[in-house]
């Protein structure tokens, strides 16, 4: 297979973590809690972290959040990413503060003068910027273009900030233009990709909407993507606790079998055939698999005559009759255990095994 | 834009359900009641339908099932697909009993005499019949085969069955080779098209997992599989309730433009700049948004100031501020409502609007 053109763009260092030019595709999440407060963010930033989330964005809508950001880039255990909006000032304010990039948007920022004073801040810091743009915030001329449809307004918006960003000397930008459809997503991100190869993509549907539909849309959106090769790092917008965020595209890069943070659980959606409250079973293994970090697929089946055969590309499994439960790997069964036990005994044979 | 190469294929009937030849994709599940149990597996079969399942499957694992699967295809509001391994026999009474369609796969049913049994009681009954194969049942010939993959094990199977169906004068097949990964799915059900590209398609993953992973497996294979034009019809298994699939089935074909049931909700992720309690009023709207059939885009956005222009593409919205929401149409504030009201006053605009 040929090298995937993530890997063909320049490299970016948010902070200690690398971004595109080869390196492993990101995840990224956004506190809830109010910059103002730390430690309430800092202690959301921990959960992040522990969830594997790579880089944090904080949003910074007043100077009055400065000085709490500032604390929070201090003490957090990731890159911390300052969001602005309109006021350059506070780009500037941040960059002085500590953050590993900025992200803006220079449609919204109001001048090219004010823009450069950013640039020029970054420099000084050392803070990437990444190039936010989405549909309520295009280049000005741009989103004057008639004719255009929402997704060549977006490319065209991007090339434009680039170009800017470029001739003023300053190469570490990650772009994104994001769109709350996957189709003007999917048109949007493979322009961009095809038009400035080079730049480093930040990828994700924005306001996908609650748990259910927006995993669905960013699973779907930025799973194609991934899949193409597009797309360096990303964040999974999802109007939930953003540790959801975090899990979700955990899942969608395990998914893709591009990275892997714990096991791959593989369970039967139960049927009539089902002797046992499949449901909570499974859930249970899959929270106790979060603690485990060995790369393993693990089976939980219904059905003790189908399944060890159903699961035999599993590393290592179990398949529940009446009242007990066979422990299998790749296929063949180990033993036999109590039903009441058999999760405590799966979990046994993974650590005695795998970790 | 060419035509999908879903809409080449032959046209199956399932029941008064099309499949393939230009239909469009339909929604399946399969209950998790036993289907000895007529009344409750007719309720859940209900509780699908009203979801928008548009085929449903009951496994029949004994003969003890065969007669509470007569009285379920008599009553049920769709068409019902007879789950069968192994025993043939108890595909012969199921079409017999009514069953719109037979799933069965012919490497687990024994013999290619037991096989054409089964055809012969199709041909009769005018069931259409699902082969269904997965890496626990492939044809037995093809397993023993040295130094191919699961994915090309999976194909070389699909076509031996479909070349003895045919070869029969059966021509009312649809085809599925699941697997529980992303990657050997996206790989057996593009070469399944390449190679049968007359064949319709059942896609999904099978044994995805629970709610999240199953949801993200689920929306990344399927959804890179449809956007490419492939699949006619999808299952999408979770271990979850079974209207859970439906759900996800749906917000995925929306997702893509392919079909809507309900309005799309377009909602923001919250950040430190929200001054409302967003992802409960979110979650509200989408709940209520449930029984709303119009196609539309509904916001519902955490930010007074930029909520109406970064929802500027949704047909209607609400951005909450400081005890009060501006209610908007493609950006524009149509009217200030207090914050208690708003999800109401929402909802009520949406009915006289849209419904």
């Amino acid at each position: 297979m040929s090298v995937p053109r993530r890997d063909l763009t320049r490299q970016v260092m948010c902070g200690s973590v690398a971004i595109g030019g080869g390196a492993p595709v990101t995840v990224q999440s956004m506190t809830t809690t109010k910059t103002e407060d730390a430690p309430a963010t800092l202690a959301q930033i921990a959960r992040l972290a522990e969830a594997g989330c790579e880089i944090v964005r904080c949003a910074i809508p007043t100077a009055s959040a400065l000085e709490g950001f500032g604390k929070i880039c201090a003490a957090s255990p990731l890159p911390v990413v300052a969001d602005i909006h309109f006021d350059h000032r506070l780009a500037i304010a941040a960059a002085e503060r500590g953050a590993a990039a900025l992200r803006i948007n220079p449609g919204n920022i109001g001048s090219w003068d004010r823009v450069d004073a950013v640039i020029d801040a970054a420099k000084v810091s050392g803070a990437a910027i990444r190039i936010g743009v989405n549909a309520g915030s295009l280049d000005p001329e741009v989103d004057r273009m008639e004719g255009l449809t929402l997704s060549e307004k977006l490319v065209l918006s991007c090339a434009s900030f680039v170009e800017h960003f470029e001739s003023r000397g300053f190469d570490d930008i990650v772009l994104s233009a994001k769109a709350h459809d996957v189709v003007t997503t999917l048109e949007t991100c493979r322009a961009l990709s095809d038009r400035l190869p080079d730049i480093p993509l930040h990828v994700g549907v924005t306001e996908a909407g609650t748990l259910r539909q927006g995993t669905v849309k960013n699973s779907c959106a930025v799973g194609i993507l991934l899949e193409e090769g597009i797309g360096n790092t990303m964040r999974l917008s999802l109007t939930a606790d953003p540790v959801e965020e975090v899990k979700v595209a955990w899942d969608l890069l395990g998914a893709l079998g591009m990275r892997r943070r714990s096991p791959e659980l593989v369970s039967c959606p139960t049927c009539g055939r089902c002797q046992v409250d499949m449901i909570p079973i499974a859930e249970e293994v899959a929270r106790r698999l979060e603690s485990v970090s060995a790369p393993i697929s693990v089976a939980v089946m219904g059905c003790i005559v189908n399944g060890p055969g159903e699961a035999r590309t599993a590393d290592i499994g179990l398949a529940s009759g009446k009242g007990r439960a066979a422990l299998f790997a790749h296929g063949e069964t180990i033993r036999t255990v109590p039903e009441q036990a058999m999760v405590d005994e799966l979990m046994a044979e993974i650590e005695a095994r795998f970790c």
